[in-house]
């Protein structure tokens, strides 16, 4: 018998029934005694085109049923070794998005005080700013992953500092990044300038956009991102519009010519031996996902982010 | 501050947050201390033409996130006089229907153990029958408000005595019901013999098929129901397509011409003052309900129940 | 053992099994022999605003599999006298809208030929017209019973003849029909003119506008159709989009404020005692019928129209 | 040749091509030398439960392809005494409520500096309150048609003044209305307290709940409010969500139990004789309303609106 | 003109159109006579997450209707020296999975009596365990090539022996297959144990992950096959969820990063020269297919593998 | 501030709002003093399985909105040479296949005598022949570039010369293409004879079945393209289907196995340098196109079209 939480398993009560809890596992109030947690953030006040990112937590969450413990394309065990729970949804202000924002960096800073890694289901990538801001406060500056179709660092939307087109900019004002640990993969699509990319590589981020990934395993990546990143903190932003639209239809700024889901996991698993501080799932909107697949991705690449954990 | 359970209000989390519980209520593991519970059967295989009602509790409870405490309709308070919850799933052996209508009776005498009053989310309407067994044991025979499309009392279904189209004839057979005091409502559409609803009514039933509700109110109706039942033991079994199609598209064995939802909360509304022993809402198929409204419209009736319980 | 062809019953296989044909009935390939039969126009090239009504015939075999074979709303027993089966689809011309309205004739003239009633599953409604100059050819004139939510009486549809919005006036051109006893039920919406109707009314024919039948039953003005028809023979053409789209959402040329499907039945239903001819439903569209509901409701009342047939 | 703009006839062009302007009308930038306009506030940040309403504006131009001058119903001929154009949609700020309630206002002042009447396309129902706002400073306080599920009037939303549950309390706060010409319409569902709708009742306004309208006309109700209302200058603000969610699948915040369409057109058109100084038409959520059936609705309800303007 | 059945043209009758029969191929009630037959086995009740696959060999056989005779990129005529029709349905009890699976065994000892080849369209997976146990009778053992998301080799699913998760395991209890030739290929996800597949390969059972296919030819995979298999009787089961989401959205068991439909051509079209004594093509869940595009792929699978029957 | 017309930007209208033209630009009735302009083609009478092409101009502007002016994959700045305009749409005889195709190379006249190139939204590909007569009178005979999973080179459909499987015999019938300059990229699935692609090879086409392009970047085939065609005038055409169902499910022809984007980009975006007369995008049918991301692809393909204008 297990020290730790387990997902309720099928043979126990049927896959299509129970909690709708993440993976069916126990639920609690806060982060207290877990090395992880799953937490939602139901928001999509910082979306630019198509709405309803807001249901991407509960959606998530439902089509997690699916998963049992073990990664048969890893051998990872996570539920051996790691106590996780669900801790529920940050309790977010849908009609002020300025003050979302300033909830969500309090409510993580109650996370990281239990020493505990929140996964993140998102919600709209807005969220990621205030995440790293209190990831900041805990660990300093970090190491980025960065997979997304879009830069996410505008200077500004429709005048405004917080919107889902600008978290890395204000991350990096906040000094959140370690700059010459930064990876953005899958960017590609149109801009408003041709030299949008530049003012990232300028920081000194690299910049993996959409082309360079055509047509090949991105473990070789994954392996130069490791060796470059060493033991620092980092953390793992994952963007589901970085999947192409036939792997991901269900979201708000589609991109064509994206990532297909080898990719994806190879990125997840390609993380194993970092110093995983944190690691968030956004841009699931589940009206434009009818058959609730795109959900069921966003979970299973939380799952795989819960089996790379240190 | 209320000394009962509060569903969770859209001031202190977002509406399209927090738990996928019904109502967003409190969860508990068994009906011990609670005046009501909600109880999801998440079963469909004993429907015999579309599936998908095993997703009927997930989907009912996560559009139940709507629904706020107070009736507007009526002014009941429920959760101002009653301790209410949310037990969570009939753990059902989807593999073996025979096996299945045990386990289900075998829940329910847990919960009439505690003297707590079932609302149960389904689930294909082979599950009234084995609630109905056990309901015998609490109560002796019950006086029945069945509202539906079909009779459901065919003999057997393909060979077979359990099945979505039988729990009444086989309570009858158990000797569940008051024989004067069962109530068939909304019942329409083709049969295997144009003497289909007869076997009811030879047994002293009263069967009230659609074409006698088109155009009117139903309160009337309910006012003699509730003269006949008096102080008997009732249990109200509400199948979703007892509407027409256009009220509740998402189920699965549709048959135009039926009821409309005034009429449904006015049968509901029309049970406050009987001595309701428990209740149902059956068939809410969610691969059939694109827009997640005839969930919405099985939580309401569900909440409606709850408003007229004793 | 019946002498007629009878549909395949739900207790000999599964209802979402066996052969998509109307109501699981034989199929033949000609009309020989039957005194009614059933009968595919699978087009939508007449449509003027959404297409799809080409998938109609398809959908509604399919979704008709729900049907027993007696009607518990009337007693009807259809299959208890009269022979009946699928007779398959017209070999229309996809991309020739002329020559399709001349396919249909001289496929109609087949059926007649055999002395059998047909009822249509549609197609869009450009094919009545032909339908009906096979029927002048046989019975001469008909009266007629339009249910619809458009007069469907236009000169021309850009410039064209053949269109979905111009069928009874080409037969009235076409001397198909007994002007003082045509009935248009129904009509509502936007129009090219005040006086869009009036071109009808002036010939005699009677039009009930949509909202002359809010409210109310039909029952009363069917008495009426009836005493005026008398023992001419009548043909009966219901277009889908006579109901209000919350009954029927699966059609091309939504209008708001139709009929509900009680009213749809009495109209079928008050026809019982007519001399009837043929019938025909169309303007289901698949595409848009998410639920399958429409084509459902389609099937149903093309099986109310063979329960009237003399 | 009329002199004034009318809509793309569909013999001109095909009703699924043109312009994707409000029934194929013309364009322009500003509402100068028009009698009324159209014009789209593309927003749902203020809603509370699903989104996707930012999208209405563009769906309900894209359905009203379908809209011909003439009103078939009532007679009206809006395109020969009246000129009327599509002005676009208002460019709200997406990731700021409260200064988007501040654009709004502005721009209303800018159209009605124009004596031009403005209908608009929503967008969520927050919108009402900039636009009687900038009402007040043409016509003072004005009367009030508000049909709708719920009564808007909560003195704040999760602490915010400015939300889609709270426009109608914001402009009484205001002075903008006449409190003895405010109607509520169609309210229902369930509340926060039982006495929710009594804040209004306390202003002088009549409340309609919605099980008042059930089984009946409600033209009589609009003779009522005619006569209350006399020649006051009146805005007519129409939530979708009134309707029951047969008749409009596609909106955020469900409530069972509510108008039927036949009431809808009732109300719009039993306007005529008031003097209308403008109209919304708000929460269409496309992502919701799969068929596009309910922004079709929506469209004829603005047309309706159209033909009743003084 | 051709001596063997041929599907009915696009030039004969609109590909919208006609029967909906698998690739609209002439029906018959038996195997006699045949060569190869196209049989449907209509059930969900094996199914542990979503259901819906009981409408599967429906849906197939109507998305089929795009099928014309040839294959383009193989160069196979099978309808120039085969004899194929479609025999309709397996009459399961739905009500009751143990008899079902029996009911199944004993129809295909029927088929096979007529040396016919049976190419069945699912349907749950549970079917192949009885299928096999009817070749076993008439062939022996049976070399197997299984493609799959999941291995379906579990002991039990709640304590049951017959389920979608356990054929292979009861294939192999009941002596039906030739232990080292067979092939599991596009296994992933998540697991009970990371020791699932271990179970396979301890038989003898050739084990090729999904990780293993990423990036490649499944060509080289199917040459080796071919060697090893040499003339043994060969089974062909194709679970639809084998391929990743993006290319069969419509299953019900849905596991991230699967082979794409490039490879599953690869694998049907390399059992060329094999001994084929049948296939089934599995687990396509209409509901959740909201294009139809899953059922046309499954259908495009079956036709692929009447290509290469010798 | 430039000379040339610019899309509208996401800072000045959000994107979900604005004008549904082609990517928020300026609209105008004809194509003077344009350099490009897109047109669009709203036609599915010329379909020959699903329809609904006739609304995708309508679906693809509408998603075109996500769109910003530069190329951030190739770094092309259109809008800072060309002057763009969407024109709107040909206004086809919806009712008339023959006519419409006379109207389409009329309209097509009128655009060529502005000397601008059009880039045009369909509509089913039956419309590509009478563009490419068009070509021809002011090109003479033109290479083409013909992307689809159909040869589209069939002599009749259904006996008619005007069907959307016969552009291209019809194009070489009227002498509009140079025959050792002609490339059809993608075709696969099944067809009439195993020699259907020959009439094409026997012409001097180049012909690069589906399988050709498995596994591989399409870049050095744009290669051998490019030097092939030289400096002759070419036209693209690019049916949506070209592209496998995953990537691309709203079509009505759908054939498993086809392309990826990643080389539907390398394919358009090879065509830079190429003197480019024309292109088109056809195929894209909304109602089946659920989530809007085939449109949003289709417009994405159009935008790479004219990134690689001369």
């Amino acid at each position: 018998m297990s020290d730790f939480n387990q997902p309720l398993g099928g043979n126990d009560m049927a896959r299509f029934s129970g909690p709708a809890t993440m993976m069916r596992l126990p639920s609690q109030d806060t982060a207290e005694g877990l090395d992880a947690c799953f937490v939602g953030i139901p928001m999509d006040i910082g979306t630019s085109n198509r709405s309803g990112t807001r249901l991407g937590p509960r959606q998530i969450r439902d089509e997690s049923r699916m998963l049992r413990p073990f990664n048969m394309g890893t051998g990872a065990a996570p539920f051996d070794r790691l106590q996780v729970a669900d801790i529920g949804d940050v309790a977010i202000n849908t009609f002020d998005l300025k003050k979302t924002v300033d909830i969500i960096t309090e409510h993580y800073r109650g996370i990281l005080a239990h020493d505990c890694i929140p996964l993140t289901l998102g919600g709209d990538h807005t969220l990621t700013w205030p995440i790293l801001r209190a990831m900041k406060e805990k660990h300093g500056p970090v190491a980025l992953i960065h997979v997304d179709a879009h830069a996410d660092t505008s200077e500004h939307m429709f005048g405004e500092k917080e919107a889902h087109g600008t978290p890395f900019r204000r991350a990096w004002e906040d000094g959140c990044l370690i700059n010459d640990k930064v990876f953005q993969i899958g960017l590609r699509g149109t801009g408003y300038s041709p030299e949008d990319y530049d003012w990232a590589r300028d920081k000194g981020w690299r910049v993996v956009q959409a082309e360079e990934c055509w047509w090949k395993s991105l473990t070789p990546l994954m392996d130069e991102i490791r060796a470059t990143i060493g033991d620092a903190p980092v953390y793992l932003t994952y963007d589901i519009d970085s999947l192409d639209p036939a792997f991901a239809p269900g979201t708000g700024t589609v991109e064509v010519g994206g990532l297909n889901t080898w990719q994806a996991l190879e990125i997840v698993r390609g993380c194993a031996g970092l110093n995983l501080v944190g690691g968030d799932l956004v841009e699931v909107s589940p009206p434009y996902d009818m058959s609730g697949n795109t959900a069921l991705i966003g979970a299973n690449l939380l799952y795989e982010m819960l089996c790379v954990l240190p």
